[in-house]
C-alpha cells in the first residue's frame, strides 16, 4: 500500500455567496464539505487510480469525526488517523458567484501534545512496515516540532521506503536536508527554499540541499523535473481553465503512483501533468475529470535534457 | 419554567483575522464557538438571571451534537431540542482586528421534513404544559411552513401560556395575526411589518395587526413600549460602546423574566434596557456584563404616557 501523512488534516468547507462584501451580512446559498489536508487529497486521487492507500496523521473533535466518517465511506482508503484531544481545523473557501473568485479562511489547527506526537511517530513506524512508498504532506499543526518532517524522512529511509515530501517554509528546508527521494515544490515554495526565482537554477540548488529528485510545479507551464536519471519538462497541450485547488496534490498522486509502478520518469510526469490538468478542469474542487485525464495522457508533451541556466 | 423555541439553531463561530481582504487567503488567529440562534441566547441570559429554562427546536449533524454537548454543560438550561436528519447550520462572524468590523456568513440551515415538523409540534404542546411563558425566536429553517409561528402562537394561547414572538418578515406578519402577548421588533423589522418608519405610528399599527403588546428596540435610543396598561419609553443614561450582537436577545430575556415575575411594565423595561446595554458592554459577543447590568438597573430612565404621532 501507499501511505500518506497529513499532520494538519482539515474539514474543507466551501460557501457560495452572491458577492462577498467586507462588513456586510451574507446568506450562504450553498455549503459543501469534504475531508481535506494535502495528504487526504493525494490519497483520494491514488484510490481513484486503483491503489490501496492508508492515511495517517491526526483527527480530533467534532470536525475530526466528520472527516473520519467520510473516509470510512471512501473506497480504497484505509483510515489510520490518530485521535487527538484538540479539534481538527476547518478551512473555509468563500466563492463569490459574481466573479468566481475565492476568499480563504484557514483555522490554525489543534495544538498537538508531546505524548500525541510520540504516539504518532510509533504508529508511523509500524505503518511503514507494509508501505511501498510514503508521502509527507502539508503544514504542521501547533505543537509539532518544526523539524518533524526531517525525522519522518529519516525513519522512512531507514525502513527502505521511498519518501515524497510536499510542504513549504522551514519544515521543507529542514526536511530536504534529511534527503527525501522527491520534493514537489511550487514556484513560490521553491523560491522560498533556495532564494532563486529562476526555476532551473532553483531546482539545481534544491538537489544540492539534499533532495534526490525535484519536481517543480510551475502552474500552467507544467512540471520541471530533475532526478539522477535526467531532466525533463512536461506540459499540457493547452491551458486548462478551471479551479486550481488540489492540482498540486493530484500531481503528487501521479508521481507516487508512477514511482510504485516503477514507470520511467517521462511516464510519471505525463501522469502527473494529466491528473493535475484534469483536476483544474473538474467542476468540484479537488476532484479530477477522468475523461480529461485519459485524453491528456496521450497529449502531454515531455521534453528531456533541459539544461540549467 | 420558561420555554424558548429556536427552530433554526446555529453553531456561532467567531474568527479573528488581521485584515479581511476579498480573494486573499487568511490565517485565522483565534476561533471561538458557541451555541446560537436567538432562543438559545435568550435562554442563556434567563438562566444567568436564575430562571429555569427549557430550550426546544431542532438539532442535527456534527454541528448539532456540538450544540447539545455545550448546552448540557450550561447550568439552568434543559436541552429539549429534537433530532433532525439535516445538519444544524453554522454562522461565521469574521472580525477584522484592524478595524473591529465584522463580516457575517450565515448558512441557511437544514431542510426540515414534514414528519420532523409534526414531531416538533407534538413535543411543543407537551412542553407547554409545564411552561410559565414561551418565547418563539428567530428565522425558520427550510421546510418549515411560513405560517409556523402563527400556529405555535395559537397553541400557546389555547394552553393559557403567555407567548412572546421575536422574528421578522413574513413569519412575523403571519405570527402577529395569531395575537401573541408580545412582539419585540427592531426598527427595521417594525418598518417591514407596518410600512411605517415612524416608530410611534408603526407601534400603533402593530397593535392593530394583533399583538397584545409591542416593545420596539430602537438601538441606542432604547425601547418604545405599547401595551394595554400604557405606553413608555426606556433608555440607558448614556450610549454604551461595544458589540451589539445579542443585545436584542438580552432585551427579550429581560421582558420574559419580568413577565413571569409579574413585574410592573416600567420595571420590565428597565431590566430589558439594562440587560441589553450590559450585553453591548461585555467583551464576549452575546454575554452580558453583570456589574454594568446591576449599575444600570438604578439608572435607566423610563418615561410614561408617550403619545402617538
Amino acid at each position: 500500500m501507499i501511505l500518506t501523512v497529513t499532520l494538519n488534516t482539515a474539514l474543507d468547507i466551501t460557501y457560495r455567496v452572491q458577492a462577498l462584501r467586507p462588513h456586510a451580512s451574507h446568506r450562504v446559498s450553498e455549503v459543501t464539505e469534504r475531508p481535506g489536508g494535502k495528504g487526504l487529497n493525494v490519497a483520494r486521487v491514488l484510490a481513484a487510480l486503483g491503489h490501496e492507500v492508508t492515511v495517517t496523521g491526526f483527527a480530533g473533535g467534532a470536525t475530526g469525526r466528520v472527516i473520519q466518517d467520510r473516509l470510512t465511506s471512501t473506497p480504497g482508503v484505509i483510515d489510520a488517523l490518530l485521535p487527538v484531544s484538540g479539534a481538527t481545523r476547518r478551512t473555509i473557501a468563500v466563492v463569490d458567484e459574481r466573479t468566481g473568485d475565492t476568499t480563504q479562511l484557514n483555522e490554525p489547527g489543534p495544538a498537538i501534545t508531546p505524548p500525541e506526537w510520540s504516539a504518532f511517530q510509533e504508529a508511523y513506524e509500524d505503518l511503514l512496515a507494509s508501505a511501498d512508498a510514503v508521502a509527507l504532506c502539508g503544514s504542521l499543526p501547533p505543537g509539532v516540532p518544526v523539524g518533524a518532517y526531517a525525522g519522518l524522512v529519516r525513519t522512512a529511509r531507514a525502513a527502505g521506503v521511498p519518501v515524497v515530501l510536499d510542504t513549504s517554509g522551514e519544515p521543507l528546508r529542514r526536511g530536504v536536508a534529511a534527503r527525501p527521494d522527491l520534493i514537489k515544490p511550487n514556484a513560490d515554495e521553491l523560491a522560498e527554499l533556495t532564494g532563486s526565482h529562476e526555476p532551473l537554477r532553483a531546482t539545481q540548488d534544491a538537489l544540492r540541499r539534499g533532495a534526490r529528485a525535484v519536481v517543480a510545479s510551475l502552474g500552467t507551464d507544467g512540471l520541471l523535473a530533475a532526478a539522477p536519471e535526467g531532466r525533463w519538462r512536461a506540459a499540457p497541450p493547452a491551458r486548462v481553465h478551471g479551479n486550481p485547488t488540489g492540482a498540486g496534490d493530484s500531481a503528487v498522486a501521479g508521481l507516487l503512483s508512477g514511482l510504485v509502478e516503477h514507470l520511467p520518469w517521462p511516464d510519471r510526469l505525463t501522469r502527473a501533468v494529466a491528473l493535475s490538468a484534469a483536476t483544474v478542469a473538474a467542476p468540484v474542487a479537488g476532484e479530477f475529470d477522468r475523461r480529461v485525464y485519459e485524453e491528456l495522457l496521450e497529449r502531454v508533451a515531455v521534453t528531456s535534457g533541459v539544461n540549467a541556466a
